[in-house]
């Protein structure tokens, strides 16, 4: 687990655009489960930080000076900057925000990378049917948050696992989550499992790996689809993945598959799905909360809050008006 | 691992088929490593089977009672008897062969299950595209056998694992395996794979599974396609499939995807896979080679030979002319 003296806030000249790039003050920034195995100098699906960089995050901002056509001082955008007051950026790599639309925060969560990858990694890595099971691991996160209700809007059942009571009871009576359970107050989460899913997962989405996958997928049922999005139980193990119980038999007996993906696979479908999503934000289909820490000097709290779940909703820094 | 003093040779009255009903004389009996999953007691995808019960299995034979208008004495079926010299079976449930079109005993492997079970694995699972690297475990068996040919057809690098140096130079001088390693005398799976599959395995068929699969799951290619036809190192494991190391991670980097099938998934479409694999046999694209044991009574050495990796080609046991 990352410690806030790991992080070190430095000064630097504000940079100029060169011609097809833009300034962007930025406004708010995204803390992502996914930053984390970034922090590592480990190249996997993207390039590991070193030590000095500047650490990558999704950003919404205001375009303080522009060198390309497409985008005029004053614009909101959102894009992949980092942890800093100003950054630029290639105005090709920037997405235009319609701040009537909805607010602007909402391009870092519903209307951004965390709602693209549940729509995404639900829909079209497990497609789910009517009154189909879908448990979801992470299920308070960012992402998971977004996928329990897409569920529920293509009405199936939605079960959550989390990691506190308040999560529990938010999932249930506010994001109209079937069911949910606290997993750091279960000791047999195959019971639990069992109870909330009688007849067995047909969908899991998963974000946390661990043993409470190992005891999902011993809940399978016949053609399951099981989407992995992440295994944040892995991303403060010094020692890596580790072992657990090998269920590659029972992917045969239930003839179920199991599917990696990142959403940047999805690029092309971007602006269906984020005007589906923006629909169903706009009729109250899909509800959200941010828990929003103010100041940039704050980023690494925010950050180490969110990977310990202690947000009270998508983990967000503000850091100008 | 079974005992031949496990089986017991029991005599009794040869049965009468009644209405819809046929009785055959079966002549070839395939012995294959689904059947060991059988011998637990244990319901899985099918019941496990009981002690005293006739061992179910695929069977070649010769109506000789027909109480059904489809079949007639003489006829040649192939279906899922048992290891018997009689059986009466549901004429439905029977398919007619063409003695013209192919021997007999090629419906219990090239033109049969294994035969299916390595198209619809490969093809429909996989879905290789030319040039890609296709890996497949228990590569000198029924199933893998045809897998890494079919795969040379599609014009695929097709590498074969499999358990002594005779069956890895049969895979690459007979069969037309690109590559092959022989896991019983490699320490180290990893760096044999990487030699083998140098841009790392976009497909893999596995028939294997534990410390093999371990291997391939660190070395597969982005977007790569494993197929999970069995796991036939955990068969005769008396604690289960044990523990291994994690890889869930590893298909999210690679946006990869493990299924497991059942080749009875695809039953509405084995007459066209069927007519294919017959081209192919037909063409000389497809070789294969038999294991024959004389005798019902050697039907269990024969099983266990299988199970043992010892035999030279299909294993089959001739119960009568």
């Amino acid at each position: 687990m990352p410690q806030e003296s790991d992080f070190r806030l430095t000064e630097s000249d504000i940079p100029k655009p060169a011609g097809g790039e833009v300034l962007v003050q930025n406004l708010y920034l995204s803390v992502d489960p996914y930053v984390r195995s970034r922090l590592t100098g480990v190249t996997t699906y993207a390039r590991g930080l070193e030590l000095g960089e500047v650490i990558v995050g999704g950003v919404v901002g205001r375009v303080a000076e522009s060198s390309d056509p497409r985008l005029a001082p004053g614009d909101i955008v959102e894009g992949m900057l980092g942890w800093q007051e100003y950054a630029v950026a290639s105005a090709k790599r920037l997405r235009k925000l319609n701040p009537e639309e909805a607010p602007i925060s909402t391009a870092l969560y519903v209307l951004g990378m965390p709602g693209l990858t549940a729509y995404f990694g639900l829909l079209d890595i497990c497609r789910p049917q009517p009154a189909e099971t879908v448990l979801v691991s992470g299920a308070a996160g960012a992402v998971g948050s977004i996928v329990g209700q897409i569920a529920r809007i293509k009405r199936c059942r939605s079960i959550g696992i989390a990691g506190s009571d308040e999560k529990v009871r938010y999932l249930v009576n506010e994001l109209g989550f079937d069911g949910a359970f606290n997993y750091r107050e279960t000791d047999d989460y195959d019971s639990k499992i069992r109870e909330l899913c009688p007849n067995g997962v047909d969908v899991y989405f998963d974000n946390v790996g661990g043993p409470i996958t190992d005891a999902v997928m011993r809940r399978i049922a016949t053609r399951a689809r099981v989407a992995v999005c992440g295994q944040s139980s892995e991303y403060n193990s010094p020692d890596g993945p580790g072992t657990g119980p090998r269920w590659l038999s029972q992917l045969v007996v239930r003839q179920a598959k199991v599917e990696g993906f990142l959403v940047t696979q999805f690029v092309d479908r971007y602006d269906t799905a984020l005007q589906q999503l923006s629909n169903w934000l706009r009729d109250g289909k899909l509800i959200y909360r941010e828990d929003v820490v103010e100041g940039l000097e704050n980023a690494p709290r925010a950050f180490i809050r969110m990977l310990e779940g202690q947000s009270n909703g998508k983990q967000l820094v503000k850091i100008a008006d």
